[in-house]
């Protein structure tokens, strides 16, 4: 044999020599018991909880995705305000374009005909006068509606307050209709229509279900027993699913959610993918602390008056504003997940023979015999390694 | 030695005592084998798919986003149907703010000098009557177009329907161009600023990227192949990209996703964060189950008469929205995925000794060898222990 | 005994015998040391960084957030170009719905009077003319304003241009005023109400919180070390926290983020789920590769005349568009992560003894007598083994 052939058969013998532990079988039932009734949490837990429960198999992705919106209806109104009116979709919904927020008006405080120009302001005790000295021109209260002119004029036949220049006459915001305006639009529907993708699966869905046929949704309304899938909602429906009443809620605005749910499992043996809607008011009805409560907001249309002079009619617009709100998560088996649960559950596993040495070796009336055939102290050494421990262990 | 030091040097061998497994050495080349090639599938798929193909050593993070997008383009448009005009971006672009959604108006169904007033139905069956009896004062047919007057009125020589309270003349929704009014639309251009952040590791990034200069900007046109890197992109290109015909979605509207993936490598030996641009229509283009195909709102110009009367041009807009969306995620090293696929890669490095040893057992020619020298039955009481088993497990 | 009951017992040995390593105690204070010291680091990498730093027994969740905005303030403008001009919230807010996104107009480039009409172009080198020859009817440049006519017109009284079709006067957008015409704008201030949920945790909060009283939010401004909580926001103030100065970024425009940072830790012991606050601004102000820098967009107001023309102001807006940024992630403790942390760590705690024995068997003095008591080799069948070794290791 050559000195090669020798370090080479020393090397394979380094690579392929197989080292085992050498083990003891002990033939009691309580242990093996013990150990097995272990295993068996452990695997109940690794099947039961993490596979079935939580599918910590799976890996995840979360959703992209697009809403449009349509509104119908219309409504007549008939106050001793203002005009007799009627109303269509081009008025009453702000911003026309039907994307996944739209706002349905439902009260509002118009202020027509304001022009750029000159008014007393709305009496109130910072901006009431007696004469000129007490208006200082150019000032503005940031709590005012414009710039003083440095005038005190009558505001009515009792009451003098500072002039401003601003869009005059001055919107009077406390004349809010006590009944919404537009009761009706509680009787509106709209028409939801939201695709999704989640990108990591190239997976599309659309919330128009295929079983579902056209003439059913000409005709469908959206109830959670007998019509759970038809995207057609009416508004008073919605808001009544929220807990709230709608005619409560039209007088100040409010936001609510549409919230749909696309969690999804799609797994060749689950294949879930459905969406799940469900309505929720957003903002805060009647906290102890909270600044203009409902929702609001100003907007104006301008004109021209036949000699070139710009006007605009003011609009307080109080409605509620329909977020819809698209979250879920799918979920599909996954490697990566599988293999780091299933490592840590066999973790787990390995840990069982740790409590079954333990009841062995501490519970069991035959530990001592058990202990003697499983545990070798370095007996042979005893003497020496007692003195040299007690050397460097000793404290004396 | 007192006491206190025996037990304290009790205490320190029980701490630091080392209890380490017996193990015997098989120099069989087959089962060493074995053991190796297990240990390296392990490896393989560790450091192959888990750490290469997956990189699940990383920290992920979602990404926050803000689009602008500016379109440029102007068209002429002259048909039969109405007066030759021109139209600019603040003609045919709504909403006007360049946010992530945008709508460019292609065709659309125009009804000027509506005024609040009354006027019949448009002809179809619910509406036709023969006298005032067969129209309800008050009553309003949801899919009707006003509030009943209760006057039975002729809509053309022919026909008679009842009349209504509303804005008329009434919309006739069903003269849609059958060619796109603004099909020069097509040649129209959007540059969309896209600026990006990871909060997670505090990275920006924005779409257009250093090595672009403004000269390039100013001249340049995406194209997947030549410029894959520029901003700016032309309408029609955008849609021919998603697989479909500009002409005939212009028609009856649509909604087009330009969907900007910023997946992101953070690691410094990567370092890849470039926008990758996609393009896909979003609505459901022709299927058999569809309500309102398309994509068109309703909006109104409002105007005032030299008299003071409101009137309006109601606008049925047809026309593309296009909905930039932005996703990706970013991973960068991170220790606790490290710790845990390793940990969850060790432990199958931990079983394969079980496969081995099961080789070993049961396939080896010199097996029974191996058991003898490896396993220990507890034999020197094998007799007590036999008869304590037998009474237990026994069934006589 | 059966033969049935034979098997059975074998059966049962099968399952509940129990097999356990035999183990050698090696009493050495050094080999003790590195056991227990290693065994340290791990749990000291557990319990201080993946539970306390990176609290990676949590589940996590992403948040669902809803924003409105109300913008409060006025201006007055009295430049030399314009009328003296009053400005509230539905003039400078643009869209007036107060969602996420709102913009604030800032300085603008105002065309009145724009008819459908015949004007020669802007001069500048390939819209100048000598002769009609020039103008070729019916083209359109990219970059024009219109479709030409083929007239070449007196541009002023030392140029002539090509006509074109288009909004007449054309908008001259190079006189932009250079300081802001709303520069009053940094005074107005913007109530922001955001209500968030976590889905997965069902947990709702919003950034008014709940010790905060009405009284305190009428007066209140945030400020980030006297009223980090106060939900009201001045317009200059924002702009500052982002580093840049309102009247430099009002002339141009920009995009500003307000960024609500909703991290929380939902578990008993933490309890902490309050917003944070940051700002930054989200385009790039002067890098060397940009177009169309600060943030602008176009829209017009329409008119009819008292003859039934259409004309339109158009406004090319400059303003700051603010972004109101939510993202957040909330933790709670879950089993599944835990699990799989607690299993990883563990996996790490059985490598332990790989490194122990290491040490024990390569540095310690005693080493062959440890190797010698722990590691049999196959000593009986050496010869033949060897032998048989030699067949089918060697080479010769």
């Amino acid at each position: 044999m050559t000195k090669t052939a020798g370090c080479c058969q020393g090397c394979l013998h380094y690579v392929f020599d197989y080292e085992t532990p050498k083990t003891l079988v002990i033939p009691s039932i309580r242990v093996g018991f013990v150990f097995r009734f272990t295993q068996f949490l452990v695997v109940l837990y690794v099947v039961g909880y993490v596979c079935v429960v939580q599918k910590a198999y799976q890996e995840t992705d979360s959703v992209l995705s697009t809403v449009t919106t349509k509104v119908k209806g219309f409504a007549f109104t008939n106050t001793s305000d203002a005009d007799p009116r009627f109303w269509d979709v081009a008025d009453y919904v702000v911003p026309p374009q039907g994307g996944d927020s739209f706002f349905v008006l439902t009260n509002m405080v118009v202020t027509p005909q304001q022009t750029q120009s000159r008014c007393p302001e709305l009496p109130n005790p910072s901006t009431s006068c007696v004469d000129d000295c007490d208006c200082i021109e150019g000032y503005s209260d940031p709590r005012g509606n414009g710039i003083l002119t440095g005038l005190c004029e009558n505001y009515s036949t009792t009451v003098k307050t500072c002039e401003v220049i601003s869009w005059c006459p001055l919107e009077i915001d406390t004349k809010l209709p006590e009944h919404a305006l537009l009761a009706a639009a509680e009787n509106f529907t709209v028409l939801i229509k939201n695709s999704i993708t989640y990108p990591k699966f190239n997976v599309h869905r659309r919330n128009i279900l295929p079983h579902i046929n056209s003439s059913y949704l000409k005709r469908c309304e959206f109830n959670r027993t007998t019509d759970p899938d038809c995207p057609i909602f009416r508004l008073k429906h919605i808001v009544s699913e929220a807990g709230e009443e709608f005619q409560d809620m039209a007088v100040k605005g409010g936001i609510l959610g549409i919230i749909i749910d696309w969690s999804c499992d799609l797994d060749w043996w689950a294949r879930k993918c459905n969406p799940q809607y469900s309505f929720r008011r957003l903002d805060n009805k009647n906290p102890a602390n909270n600044v203009a409560p409902g929702f609001n907001f100003r907007f104006a249309k301008y004109y021209k008056t036949p000699d070139g002079e710009e006007t605009r009619t003011l609009i307080k617009a109080y409605g509620i504003r329909f977020d819809v709100v698209v979250h879920g998560t799918a979920g599909k088996f996954g490697i990566v997940p599988t293999v780091v649960n299933l490592g840590a559950a066999l973790t787990f596993l390995s840990l069982v023979p740790v409590v079954a040495d333990w009841v062995m070796l501490t519970c069991m009336g035959k530990r001592d015999l058990y202990k003697k055939h499983k545990i070798t102290h370095l007996n042979e050494v005893a003497d020496t390694e007692t003195m040299s421990m007690g050397t460097s262990y000793g404290t004396q």
